[in-house]
């Protein structure tokens, strides 16, 4: 097998990314991404170097990876989907890769990929402000602390991708996303 | 070394379950579990079975784990000691390990560990849905939907634990946990 081409590592990180959710980093085995990926151990490591940075290239896949509220016209209603979408509450869901990524390394174990998970809340937490702003400017909701309640935001989402891995139902979920989303008052008339 | 006695099983799992906390199912090796508990394979064989046997059994004494909101007289300030208190938001802290679990494992992998995840998030929200019919019931907070608020809390929590473990500061995950508490509204008099 040559190098293989720049839509195959494409794939490759896909499926990586599943393998890493599926087992967390230190549970998934090289021999785990090989039969995953479908390649051999030689042609991963000539491409990807070992699973550290393997897994470094997943993370930083994903830290670009489009949410709803990654549009720049995002509101209330991108706000509510990331709560209520069909994906974002699946436990498989790849979105959820970072919030095992936090609880599994911690913040001081690995300076790479504490790097990277800053990056990931920043953003998550950025887009979230923008879309709050957004929201309360064209009077969807009252006006809010945007810093705070983008990053109660962005815990809330975290939690509920743990419980959502822990085998709390669909119907729990939308319950909480329900109180999650009460903070944001309709707007006084 | 001849069979430990009861208080060395216990220091032994509280060993075990810092281990775990740190490194994770996976990520900890028989070999950790020997340094840290200060034990040989041996004895540590024979007085716990294999290192899941001995995960479990880590398990089930976080499950009775006592809480702010275990007391039951617990009301508004011991929920708001949940997320306030000094230990709540420590990413080293051992309550987190469940919230480890839930990410590491998902729901579907190991069935005795799901019945275990399932069990502490029953009972956080039982103690979380006690404490609300309590400050209600007292005149702390305005009336609320217990079961879903209970939900919403315990769901919060693990987005404060995975939140700090991701480096969020201590002044961001209190400045979270205010807007988390902001649900809970002062009764209308």
């Amino acid at each position: 097998l040559g190098r293989p081409k720049e839509f195959e590592v494409e794939d490759a990180l896909r499926c990586a990314a599943r393998a890493f959710c599926a087992g967390g980093y230190a549970g998934t085995s090289i021999r785990d991404l090989e039969r995953e990926i479908g390649v051999g151990r030689k042609s991963l490591y000539d491409t990807f170097g070992d699973k550290r940075d393997l897994f470094l290239r997943v993370l930083d896949r994903f830290i670009e990876a489009p949410y709803p509220i990654s549009s720049r016209s995002a509101s209330l209603p991108e706000i509510k989907r990331m709560f209520y979408g069909a994906r974002s509450l699946d436990p498989a869901d790849q979105a959820s890769l970072f919030a095992n990524v936090m609880v599994e390394f911690g913040v001081e174990t690995d300076e790479d990929v504490a790097l990277r998970v800053k990056r990931h809340l920043d953003r998550l937490e950025t887009l979230f402000a923008r879309a709050l702003e957004r929201a309360a400017g064209e009077g969807q909701i009252a006006p809010v602390d945007v810093r705070s309640t983008a990053r109660y935001l962005t815990s809330s989402l975290q939690g509920l991708w743990v419980m959502s891995r822990g085998g709390t139902s669909r119907g729990a979920l939308r319950e909480i996303a329900g109180v999650v989303l009460s903070v944001l008052r309709p707007p006084t008339q």
